[in-house]
């Protein structure tokens, strides 16, 4: 595929999508003050972010609600008590995800919900749930995303068997969702090129989802913009699971529409993120996620091992190839 | 230029160069101790590395010897004393910069020397000041390479004739380096394809030298080696001025050859760098180095920025500006 745009212009079609809250929240339980949250909000509505996520629609049935902050859950009403009527052109997000959302009760008509975006989360063996799903959120007014987690393990065939059955779906987008960070950019262009061919067929977009475990994230987010991704995630200072996400302030930086601005975001850096980190939340590339990205393998261990504050790096490789090959 | 390789397969052109102790002696001014040194080069013999750089050939009239570790100077004495005869496959390479060294005294005959590989460092406007330095070298018995610093500030048309002119010379590779940290994948691959064309044509090889201010050094690192580029420089845990470098476990982990073992940097890291940071040695990936990257300019005002644990990004974003423009 040819490419499209280049490093002095402006695509009118990319969405930039801010899943601070969201991604970050995995790093602290969803336990964030509604100051930060009003700020961040403000922040992305001056830096012409495109869509800011506040978290995931959980079920209340599978999750205790006093073992998180929030943000797990999404109530609208807690939504609205930081964007009010969101009369601004910033878009409100949440994910939803499959088999583990009470979708039917806990998304309202979108007539009467501050959110305007769904964005439906599965792993590949799971489409058919996902397209419940999708239709649920469409038939009640929202837009919609599917997001397949864990595309560095999925195979070719069965990523074309279910994008071509989800093009048939009122779904907006399709996602790459590297949650691994095993992905290298020659093949992030390449799924890219994948995806974009079967969105064209079918009037879809197509968005990305990158984690920095081999600090990769950026490049793997622009390189799949050049093959026609549209929809780009990113996080404030890459808060997110494990080796965290694609940086904001590198994004931001790196468009060329005026209408993003970087500034906005580094307050909310100096100001909030870093203290975070100071105050123990961590996330952030370091060798543990290097190891679990190159062995294309969940963070899980080398979440543990980075909890535990540990530094035998070298004993950690050797306990991550028997845990992969046990 | 079609892609050179795959992700599967050996290229036999590579080559990686160890670059710890001349970039990461940047940060340190050369403290390091010989144990160290010792540990180091004995970790990249085992991890397959093709060439070591213990530091500069820096001129002892410009520099004060007093002022600085040793490696700033490479006696062939004090490198003999880590490596002996160096019996072993790993090259050993200094630097060399141009204007800056007396390398007429201190670069003795090859035959007499430790030293493989002299890498000679030039901008742009002073090729015909390398060209001398080359032809010395060459004629004393050493590997050369040309290093073209700050490539992302340079016009193409002064690279091609550069280059042109370099062909003619006893040189074996041209190097592509991003000392500001400013190129994007999709620029080091046109580099890449420039400087490999040239070289094809005059039987030379490419090498590329990236720096982390955006968090691409080893994505602009693997994409230029895509493009046929065979000489690759990492540092351990990135080590080396301001953003530091593509990190060499990253590279390792990445290239298939079965000679390149990641696990004995691994222990490097444990046992080395990570103290050095904490002893207070600064170098990575932050938000200063990316307003310099983003701005195509020098680190300087962030490594000072840094320096005085300042973390007024906001602020600093509006001074870069004056500075820049005034």
């Amino acid at each position: 595929m040819a490419q499209k745009g280049d490093l002095l212009s402006v695509r009118q079609d990319i969405r930039v999508v801010d899943a601070t809250i969201r991604d970050g929240g995995l790093c602290n339980d969803f336990r964030f003050d509604d100051k930060f949250i009003k700020d961040l909000y403000n922040a992305n509505v001056k830096a012409g972010v495109d869509y800011m996520e506040f978290g995931y629609k959980a079920s209340k049935e599978i999750f205790n609600e006093e073992d998180f902050g929030k943000w797990k859950f999404c109530n609208d009403a807690d939504i609205r008590k930081i964007v009010g009527d969101n009369k601004t052109p910033l878009k409100i997000a949440v994910m939803a995800d499959v088999g583990r959302t009470d979708f039917k009760k806990d998304i309202i008509a979108k007539k009467d919900s501050p959110i305007d975006l769904i964005r439906i989360a599965t792993y590949i063996n799971a489409i058919p749930a996902a397209v419940e799903m999708i239709e649920d959120a469409a038939k009640k007014g929202y837009e919609t995303t599917i997001n397949i987690m864990a595309v560095s393990k999925a195979r070719t065939e069965d990523i074309t068997a279910a994008l071509e059955t989800l093009g048939q779906t009122p779904v907006n987008a399709f996602y790459i969702v590297d949650s691994y960070g095993a992905l290298y950019p020659e093949e992030s262009r390449r799924l890219a090129d994948l995806y974009c061919s079967i969105a064209d067929k079918y009037g879809k977009s197509v968005g990305i989802h990158a984690h920095n475990n081999q600090q990769l994230a950026f490049a793997n987010t622009i390189e799949a913009m050049t093959q026609g991704v549209s929809y780009l995630d990113a996080t404030v200072d890459g808060m997110g699971r494990g080796a965290g996400n694609c940086a904001l302030e590198l994004l931001l930086g790196f468009l060329k529409n005026p209408k993003y601005q970087v500034a906005p975001i580094l307050k909310i850096i100096e100001e909030y993120t870093h203290k975070f980190k100071a105050e123990g939340v961590k996330w952030g590339y370091d060798i543990p996620y290097l190891l679990t990205g190159q062995y294309n393998t969940h963070p899980r261990p080398a979440i543990q091992f980075v909890k535990e504050d540990r530094q035998d790096y070298y004993k950690f490789s050797n306990e991550l190839y028997d845990i992969i090959n046990s």
